[in-house]
């Protein structure tokens, strides 16, 4: 491998189509077609992991099934004649330049800043072999996603329009994640695992599984078995103990962690229906009182059975999943559910405990288990900015989801973030209110977040150098109260692709060159079985630049 | 047939969930099961029409393959002790009480007025035959269509939960619409045949199809083969002829009348790839000087040879299609284009008229072929109230677009009119801005239009009683500039059923209390492979009124 750094250009207007858009990339003009009996092989790993044999076959079913045509008016007809003389690419090398290997799906759960995904890809004009070289087998994994991206089909013809190819690629931030709410309505494993398929194929690394709410309880605990059979929205409608291993694996295998999220106190109204004990304000009405949405319910921080349970269940629930993180949520906690919950208020009087007290207690309880069990907890913000929990330990990761103005807030309190801003990052706004008696009410985040907006965002505003350290990540966040199966995949991409190049090539990009990227990685979902939807007429997306402003 | 008028109650909150709900509805509260021999027999006609004996059977399979559960908690479980016992019903009659039965195809091509939608339906409670009557084979189907909604399924079981059931329906308006811009993006027959099932579900009876514009021209038009075989995306985006007759097949035999659409004359910038000399302004740059939107591109109004050229166009393709009703659009006409375009101006300047002149000729030419075909013209609401078109018929049909606000301006000049604005029906609205450079923009006709708000529009508002009779019904409509086959179902349904419901079953309803009977057409939807979105959590589904403010 040798780089002629001077010839690499940044973000250039090439055609090339990768998203996200590699750190550094040079590509020439010349046609290069996929042999028939193109292969892919890999060297420097003696017994290769079967998490990356799998993702070596996937690729090259995606190689030749992808058939997607390039966004280009006539759709590859004028590079017809130089497919036709062009050379054929026999061989991808998968170089493995690392001490040990270990699978995809070790390195896809270890500590967030230890992972290595950086890779170069190089693709010869001449036929030559290609070559992927990485020191993990997250970076191969990383390298051949970007290979996929290289081809486009003209009449059965695989092939390139700009080898030579020269790539040198590593994320700008270890968290890119994309939040899916499977309590407000149901999603199927196969949902799942699709989106899982999606978010690999532009490099996100976290699915951030806020799978139990006040609604409903998805989730099967082995320790605790009546939670979904009560909390269920049917015996159907759960993911077994056994489906969460397969989503875990499933995830690991496209170097994915799922970060699941246990939402403590509030927003657990659901409990009620197996452990009525542990619930505060169970649907009191009216629920606006109790809560920011209906059904109201928040576990009883005073009370030290329900401290032991909720510790009991976070060790339960976090020992289900592989990752080193877990979210015991703490957001929207409502003050007047405790307030007119005698038992709470009589735990607190016994006690001497103010409510902060309480909740630092509560959550002490629930961190500390997890740091036994070598768990970094993560928090919504207001646990930080709002309750002051005195008990939130500095390895704590905040997620900053009311607006981006918070941000400098929790870094300037030192704590690691995730952005997930809702004035940015907010999958679901700008679809109308869903309470069922406003008639011309509009979402409470409106307007609808675009990807251009998701694309401008600055992970280090009015950060200091020293703050934008702090800075993990960021993620789109899809809360499903509008949503269902039947538009997971519309209302998600290709917006959430904008987040995963935003925290993986970093900032300042202009998002009008990165519109024909957007387009063309689209609908290579679409071909992939992935319904993202068309940001464009079909004659804008075959024209750049002739649908702008 | 007898009717218990005392009986009959209006939009009372029972649990039936028929949507749109029948004008006059009583329903007690036994348990009636369908027998596995259930059959559905005619009377009445001697040689029963193949579109109606095809109905028959595709309302079977519904009946036993919906397996839709009562959205309660429980979901039906409550139900199970009285199903056990109920009685069967081992058949349906349709009692065709009319003079000479035509197909339904034919009835629903038909002028629109003239249409018999009416019906009657009895379920008894004691397992004797159910009935439905009516005057035309259009009318069996809407009873059809109604008893299908009637069932749900427990554990394999097929009933009801509140016979008897006793049903005079007929609708508010005659005009109950959907369109669809096929020309932004491209959509599949099987997309637009789904979309006709699931129109006809709720009792729509016009497919109002914007089927080209300026992005592409997917129709193939016999005479005039380089339109589609230059103007259409691609050899694939493309309906054959054979296509459009199977798709105005396909919709009349459910009831729905294809009110095809051929936008001039602005909005044809694609024709100018087969015909440059018919097209002033083609691809002008900067686009927004000559267009709402990119490309530009308008028919040369006042060029004879256009106005033969378009003339023998309305003519060969409003032939393609069945519906006494054709529209040539006239919507957003921009003068710029005519004012920069040398042989226009040559033209006028020739012919001595204004451009209005020339627009009310070229509108003439266009409206006198299409009366000659026996077809009525359907017009953009600028056509009557921007342009002062002098050549408007009386019989023309104006669609009120741009606001609802200009539904009074039309009825005051005396013209039927169709609801289609764009502040109640207009399901593009809210998705952000579609150009490609405007990193904060939102959509022309923010918010999004909710359900709720289509529901809550009053068709007569500001009208005297006589202006009231020129409203023939309306619309949703879905422009594609952000929509392709990917999101069509969940941009669209369950909030298209809001208007299906206002211009059937007539204005004033209350919309939380329709929400429940929303919520069961939605999941009936899902059930039958259209992918209707969630309008709320599960949670809130099956709990009605629990989620209202």
């Amino acid at each position: 491998m040798s780089y002629r750094l001077s010839l690499l250009v940044f973000a250039a207007s090439h055609v090339s189509a990768l998203w996200p858009i590699p750190q550094s990339i040079s590509t020439g003009s010349t046609q290069l077609q996929l042999s028939p009996s193109f292969d892919i092989t890999l060297s420097g790993i003696e017994t290769p992991p079967g998490d990356l044999t799998d993702a070596i076959s996937r690729t090259k079913q995606y190689l030749f099934n992808d058939k997607l045509q390039r966004l280009v008016e006539g759709r590859g007809a004028s590079d017809a004649d130089a497919i036709r003389s062009a050379q054929h690419l026999t061989k991808l090398t998968l170089v493995f330049q690392g001490e040990n290997a270990l699978t995809i799906s070790e390195e896809a759960v270890a500590e967030l800043e230890s992972r290595v995904d950086s890779y170069t890809l190089t693709v010869p004009a001449n036929g030559q072999d290609a070559t992927v070289t990485a020191n993990s087998t997250l970076g191969l994994f990383r390298g051949l996603t970007t290979f996929s991206q290289l081809w486009y089909d003209w009449e059965g013809t695989t092939y390139t329009p700009e080898a030579p190819v020269d790539i040198l690629d590593s994320p700008a931030y270890p968290y890119r994640g994309f939040m899916l709410d499977t309590a407000r309505n149901f999603f199927p494993i196969s949902d799942i695992k699709r989106t899982l398929d999606a978010m690999s194929w532009v490099k996100m690394n976290t699915f951030h599984w806020h799978v139990v709410d006040s609604q409903s309880f998805p989730l099967q605990v082995a320790e605790f078995p009546d939670l979904s059979a009560k909390g269920a929205y049917s015996s159907s409608f759960v993911y077994s103990t056994s489906d969460i291993k397969d989503i875990v694996a499933y995830a690991a295998a496209r170097g994915i962690d799922v970060l699941a999220e246990f939402d403590t106190p509030g927003h657990t109204a659901i409990i009620s229906q197996a452990y009525p004990e542990h619930i505060a304000c169970a649907e009191a009405t009216p629920w606006e009182t109790y809560a920011n949405e209906p059904p109201a319910g928040q576990l009883r921080i005073a009370s030290n059975a329900t401290v032991n349970f909720t510790t009991s269940l976070v060790s339960a629930i976090s020992s289900m999943f592989t990752s080193k993180y877990f979210s015991t949520g703490g957001d929207e906690i409502n003050a007047n559910c405790y307030a007119d919950d005698a038992a709470t208020q009589a735990d607190l009087s016994a006690s001497g405990k103010t409510f902060t007290e309480a909740l630092s207690s509560f959550t002490q309880s629930t961190h500390e288990a997890l740091r036994a069990a070598g768990k970094t907890p993560v928090v919504w913000e207001e646990m930080l900015l709002d309750y002051n929990v005195t008990s939130l330990g500095n390895d704590t990761i905040v997620m900053v989801w009311i607006s981006s103005d918070d941000v400098a807030a929790v870094a300037e309190k030192g704590y690691k973030l995730v952005h997930a801003a809702s004035d940015y990052f907010y999958l679901d706004c700008g679809a109308g209110e869903w309470l069922g008696n406003d008639v011309s009410g509009n979402s409470w985040c409106d307007p609808f977040k675009t990807w251009q907006k998701a694309y401008s965002f600055d992970p280090t505003a009015n950060l200091t150098d020293e703050q934008s350290q702090l800075v993990l990540g960021g993620q789109h966040l899809l809360w499903t109260e509008q949503s269902s199966p039947s538009n997971l995949d519309p209302i998600v991409w290709p917006r959430a692709a904008a987040s995963a190049e935003l925290f993986w090539s970093g900032p300042g990009r202009n998002g009008t060159d990165a519109l024909p990227r957007l387009h063309d990685i689209g609908f290579r979902f679409n071909q992939r079985g992935v319904a993202a939807i068309a940001l464009q007429p079909l004659w804008c997306a075959l024209r750049p630049g002739l649908c702008n402003a």
